[in-house]
């Protein structure tokens, strides 16, 4: 498995053409290649971006639950079931006043994108759509896949046996999520790629568009952890648990 | 970047020279790679198999604060910091009858491993041990570090500037879960594949051992989500927040 940046590319303006931009900076994609594009570039093709002033306004507008607070940070539920600080509304790599949404719907993206991909080219890639997110517990952040079109998401290795005759049983592979944090090793930061190539997943690449990354949102039903333990102390305190 | 998967490597049995394993299996190993190791594989060397009607006890003995149960299933905090589901006591992948337990301190274990590799060899790597994560509100398992050596964990961009001259106030990339991640999509989980060697994040290989995996571990008074739901509604039940 290799992953290459793709270098090159201009900086992306709304209205711009991102399946044009990727393919003629890498030319060389092939049926089976997975395309990692960080979720601000589609932001900015898609004209995502507000002013600074209406920052709070818009995390309140993504925002259907908090899912917890400090001080001004708000972490919270987005409209796409991804839980992250501010709502994904970011301010860095954007002209200084001006803040950037998440995609309206980053598994559409995702599937645009690659069909205009397929048509400029001629293959078949999957295409997976990343922001960075913090996680519970641990130290850092991560990428993860907020968008997904001709990916299996998870891997689901339950019903199989290992060499020892024992079934996997809670063996589900968040497969996505792990291209998004192996592209991000490559994308970097402040190095201005924004698009990553992943070579040799082709076992993962499908035919259909699939699920999306809509099937990596847990559904709060099954999620021990979906509210927030501020949200579970006013519960308690409220009586509604 | 590329990552390939070390093939032939024999079952590991308690007391197995690890290194000496992965030696002769990937001898072609170079200063500034990462060597991904399966902590199970680990912990096998290590002797870490107890029989399988211990496992509760196991658990228990495993962990310092239960974050979530749903029926049997407890997800806890372990010794090592790690929330975990069952603390990382392992029943695939081993012989029926017994289960695994993770190394009692992957970090030295990923010290040994690397010291021992730099004497087969004389190739100065990085080693990172792997466990699989659930987490909240994401489906599907991921894997991370939880033993680092000669690798910076967190690769801290705060300081530096964006090329519209935005400071990235948050940006600490947890690299070492990245690489963790990465690195499972090659090794798989019933293809016998243990060890994985990623190349090309040479800038990231240092010369001493560094912080390790404990680095990654998020401390209680900085974590908004250092209790579990259960234990934040419990608390609050019994009057202590």
């Amino acid at each position: 498995m290799s992953i290459s940046g793709v270098h090159g590319l201009p900086d992306v303006r709304p209205g711009d053409d991102l399946a044009g931009l990727i393919a003629a900076a890498a030319p060389d994609l092939r049926d089976g290649d997975v395309v990692v594009v960080t979720s601000k570039i589609v932001s900015k093709a898609e004209g995502r971006l507000v002013q600074a002033q209406s920052r709070e306004d818009a995390i309140t507008a993504e925002t259907v639950a908090v899912v917890a607070t400090r001080g001004s940070l708000r972490i919270v539920r987005t409209r796409h079931g991804l839980v992250l600080a501010a709502a994904g509304v970011d301010a860095s790599n954007v002209a200084p006043g001006t803040v950037l949404l998440l995609p309206v719907d980053p598994d559409a993206s995702a599937r645009a994108l690659r069909a205009d991909l397929a048509r400029e080219l001629g293959v078949r890639t999957a295409v997976v759509i990343t922001d960075t997110a913090g996680r519970p517990w641990r130290e850092g952040l991560v990428d993860i896949a907020i968008g997904v079109a001709g990916l299996t998401p998870l891997d689901d290795l339950r019903g199989q046996v290992d060499p020892y005759g024992n079934s996997l049983e809670m063996t589900v592979t968040a497969v996505a999520d792990e291209i998004a944090a192996a592209a991000e090793l490559v994308k970097g930061k402040t190095a201005g790629v924004p698009v990553a190539v992943v070579r040799g997943l082709g076992h993962l690449v499908t035919e259909a568009d699939g699920p999306g990354a809509a099937a990596l949102v847990r559904r709060a039903e099954d999620d021990l952890f979906s509210l927030g333990v501020a949200e579970a102390q006013a519960q308690v305190r409220g009586g509604t648990t």
